[in-house]
């Protein structure tokens, strides 16, 4: 795990809190159950937010930080995929810039990938 | 459209230059008609990336700039969709947060949407 200070987490986990299925709520459970297993752990930053319009596939998360590509990922969920979570989410904050190789991601995160957004910076720099 | 100088623009449009589908290749083709179409507004960056990471729904471009919300769409073609994307750029481009209201979206852009993720500023400040 990368050690950084708390006032520059090497990953803000992201959770959407209004995903749902037919039969309810599911979000605002994996957010919580997440925010119990990360208490402590000063290099994940954990934030709700209200949708990441991908609405098909709950529950949806995503990995960011500054200078790294961001992904976000579906199919998860409180039953089955809270220790996946925190796993990627320690991968992802101990890699340089967010790629983390192929094998290291946990099952899931290889299956349920919806996007990734490189940092603008990286962008910026493939112009000159 | 937003006046801003062209050190910083308004937008970034990343095209996804290694979109396919079993015909053959499709991103490129679509980046180099944005290149024509674009070439001048300096208030949108377009980029070309490969791979974000949403084979499945070629081809798929994003629109991000600092400090807003960053949009993945995807079955976006050179065919129908140039006029859309320009048009989504701009007005993406004149928001304040990246975010256009509804109605103000090509249908292209409302159908086509794969994810949405925040400004890691704007999650940072919903903390405090």
């Amino acid at each position: 795990m990368n050690a950084q200070s708390a006032a520059s987490p090497a990953a803000t986990l992201l959770v959407c809190v209004t995903c749902k299925s037919e039969q309810g709520p599911l979000g605002a459970g994996l957010f919580a159950a997440l925010a119990d297993r990360l208490a402590g752990e000063m290099d994940i930053a954990l934030r709700p937010i209200e949708c990441l319009s991908v609405c098909k596939r709950p529950c949806t998360v995503a990995l960011a930080a500054p200078g790294k590509w961001t992904y976000v990922v579906g199919d998860l969920t409180r039953e089955a995929h809270v220790e996946d979570i925190v796993i990627a989410a320690r991968r992802y904050a101990a890699s340089p810039g967010g790629i983390v190789p192929w094998r290291e991601r946990p099952i899931s995160f290889r299956k349920g990938v919806v996007s990734r957004t490189p940092p603008l910076a990286l962008t910026d720099a493939s112009l000159s």
